[in-house]
């Protein structure tokens, strides 16, 4: 019998194709689907290419736990805290799109603003099943990394051990920028341009230092592509003793042998390669001129770096096939 | 009366632009237009926007010598020695848009080929006004920068004294690619993608290294964007004591304090801003969290980083106001 | 002495043109710059590449008027015409790039609203120098065409004596919705995408009926493709009689022979040929098979299609060479 | 056990896309994928998201004839014919891709060239399903519509028996274009252009009149679009006597009823809707001001208009449900 499974705050982009893939899961039934805005559009005339024929809710937790057992949830940060908090409380199971259980208290409170279910933080597991597999396996309550942290951290991980030194630019398709309509995301700011944003702070930053470690300096700096669908994040990383290009390969090798959504690849990658796919496509080597580590990794915003990723996530947790509905 | 300049290799993008710099230019007058393939056809069919109804000769040193006074050169690197020794022997000044003149004969050889010119060597100028306007206002001979060394140099410069160890990540437009119709340029290759190239080592690292002084690392990794026209260096350079962004903003000021194609801005630059000029636009600040300094240029690939610049060269080398023709 | 120009409604599109090409012109002084949005702000902080360093104030139709004796006003349609008014009254020429000036009152109210402003109605002159021009030399209020008939008259006026029935295939750049952030002009919805709207009765077919003549049946649907400015009128035309080639070319021969800003081309015009000019690129022929007509005008819709029409109307009501400051 | 199929001339983005689909689909095994060039090369090397890990090998038809019952040939026109011929004589089934086998011979040869295998054209099925289901189920040899005509087929066969008058414009991304590396498929060529081409009479007309019939007017006129995948075909017809929107809504339910991959739209088609779909989306409607019926069908040219079609012609000729692998 499949998994019930709620969308919550499916008009979003990454909520929206986290129904579509719920929806087309062989082990999961997609029985509801809610939003704060489009209320009683159907889903397939928001989204026609994802094909739900499904009819926006606003959200009502006690029918969502009627007709759930687990839910995907695509608030915007803060706002996702009290609804995960309600659907925990009546027992569901919960992959959190936001940034709200990503980080420890203090980290999140530093970044972002004071926490609205801070009980919750010591059950919420990070949900790169790279770095926890085994957690997630065991976990109630999942929080799906950035899109940001996710390419960035599959390309340091590997090299924790080395060092903690590394300059991340990040270059990311606008849809990444949520669907929201501003200057940011008109179509004339975006076409022909290129340009860094959040130069003074950007808040993934906070996600890369919890799961590298402390003690490192770690500089993050996205910059807004025209294109819709894709993440690149180049890293340029300082070893503290030199390696060759094979000792670099090796260090991939062993971190991700077996990895179901991780390609090594013999060349850089791009996005496009990895476009509608759950994979991250990883190219790693050293810059002979200067020793220092090249790690490149690209991803889909939405699918690795956001709903791909919490299907890959629910499936851990609830015990079927890693890959399932993702291939 | 004006002079009379010639565009040899005016059949590719940055020698097509050169050509309406110059036409439009109100003292300078367009007298031949040569290349290697095209010959024959009228330049204002190949690129009906720039408006130059002239027929694009075979190139024939004598001819060129008989109508014009200077040429800009617009040859691949290898191809383009010959031909500036051929006009600079009959006497014209000489602007080369190819990497043949930029590097020493050491740098030059081990970076590209044996060097067809190597007597010239000595006479030419590395054609970047900001560093070297002086030695520009008596050469005959002049190698227009690369647009990637354009941008990084002019993000990186002002920063020599502090460190000589930078990290740059470069973002380029398809038409830094060039105008030959290639499985990189296919527009199905670029569209929807971002990818990182010559990560084994790009050759305009030469020209960083050279202008920069010995003795740093300098990483250059090169991206390829989806848009036609536009380039950013965004470099991260950790410096060898603390600046604040203070101390930042005050060196850029005095380095480029009445460069009249230097915009200092207040925030992180994108490449629509200065499409069609002749403007880098730069903001630079510190990292608070790891001390790093940003450094972010904007060009126009084809006028700054190429066409736009040789005229700047041009009427350096020529003494006419350094912003003629450019405005 | 240069004419001191004001720009009312300078933060959109078209205004923010407008009033760089009016600042860049040698003939005028750009004197104020106002808007609704983002007063106290600098339009070179919102146009950077524009370069037009004015702070936008409110609209205050004694302070426009005593510091211009014109002004071209870039408001929306309804919102333009008591500002019109005002600017009238204190005795300012206008040139108006809404469509409240564009159409007799029966057929605007038909396509738009009620009228705020009919008794100015008899002075406007439709501001289309090819169809024109006589009367825009006396004229003190000029109605800017849309972008869309602009291009599309250009391509059928020469046919007018032939036929009035037609079938305007338009395509159009996201500059020409307009600076306004909304689901439209999201780059997500853009990009990779091209459709049809305003399928039942688009609001610029009423120009095209009224400058043409009535008894035609002309059908308009425009396009939005994913491209910043530009603008393709493809026109399919049945003639009473038939033409050759040579007829059609004759006939575009003898309207256009002279004009400044029309172009006729041997082969389709792409938009791309006429970025950032005021050109209407045309080219037309007889469809062997059919003997269809085939009209297609490709121009800028920032340019030809309202800034720089603006420009040209402009220099025309003020006895200035047509082309002055377009060049 | 499923059928063996053998993909030649994958290295095009046809052949390529068909191999995945062949790959993934429940009940065929892709056991051979052949090309004229990139020989020895991986396709998932020259196709990184397709993610077919085979070589690529010479086209030799014995070898194919032992390891596949059935072919899928992605071959230009001309160079199609002889190994199709090849792969019938030895009693391969075979979809083609080009437009050697679309048209009866007198049509192929008068707007391609002498037909190389007349004798085949009799056994030639017209792969279009939603008009010829019922011979493709009997085909040994079918030939996939171009993208273009599938598009303006489905838009146009419903009103045929109301009038063979029309006018398609038609607007195709740039893989629809093909492979090839030239100046149309350069990045700069097409990136912020739209432009028509094939004025003069573009061979896609062709099928449109052997399939709608003759005695019709039928303009068909292709335009390139700054866009991957994706074909838009807005169709004008005026038709012989008064139609409401209620009879073109009519006409079109009565055809499409029950197809798996036509979907009829409320509301104007856009490409991204169907994008990586093998759908084929449809709105019809009536023009009141002219009476003229405005049909949009817009569809992914790689998948409906060219791969993905094929692939359901497959399904239809091997007696396999026809969504089969392209759901």
């Amino acid at each position: 019998m499949p998994t019930r499974v709620a969308v919550v705050g499916a008009s979003g982009f990454a909520g929206a194709l986290a129904a579509q893939l719920v929806q087309r899961h062989p082990h999961l039934e997609l029985t509801a689907v809610t939003a704060r805005s489009d209320v009683g559009r159907r889903l397939d005339h928001l989204y026609p290419r994802y094909r739900v024929a499904m009819e926006l809710e606003a959200f009502d937790p006690d029918r969502v736990a009627g007709s759930a057992d687990a839910a995907i949830v695509g608030y915007p940060h803060g706002a996702a805290a009290p609804v995960v908090e309600d659907l925990r409380r009546r027992g569901l199971k919960v992959v959190d799109l936001s940034a709200d259980f990503r980080l420890d208290r203090e980290r999140y409170e530093r970044y972002y603003q004071p926490h609205e279910a801070p009980a919750l933080l010591g059950q919420a597991v990070y949900g790169l099943p790279e770095l926890h597999r085994d957690e997630l396996r065991d976990a109630d309550l999942v929080a799906a990394p950035g899109c940001y942290p996710t390419a960035a951290l599959l390309a340091l991980a590997p090299l924790r051990e080395v060092t903690r030194d590394a300059v991340v630019d990040a270059k990311s398709g606008v849809s990444g920028a949520g669907r929201e309509a501003t200057g940011t995301t008109h179509f004339v700011s975006v076409d022909e341009n290129v340009s860094p944003y959040g130069v003074e702070g950007h808040r993934h930053r906070a996600e890369l230092e919890q799961e590298l470690g402390d003690g490192g300096a770690i500089t993050f700096i996205p910059h807004l592509l025209p294109l819709d669908q894709g993440l690149l994040a180049s890293c340029y990383v300082t070893p503290t003793h030199e390696l060759s290009a094979a000792d670099v390969r090796e260090l991939f090798r062993a971190a991700y042998d077996g990895e179901p959504f991780v390609e090594l690849a013999d060349t850089p990658p791009g996005v496009r390669e990895v476009r509608d796919t759950n994979i991250c496509r990883v190219h790693a080597t050293v810059e002979p001129a200067t020793g220092r580590v090249l790690a490149f990794a690209a991803i889909d915003n939405l699918w690795k770096g956001a709903a791909g990723q919490a299907l890959q996530d629910l499936n851990l947790m609830l015990g079927l096939p890693e890959e399932e509905g993702l291939a």
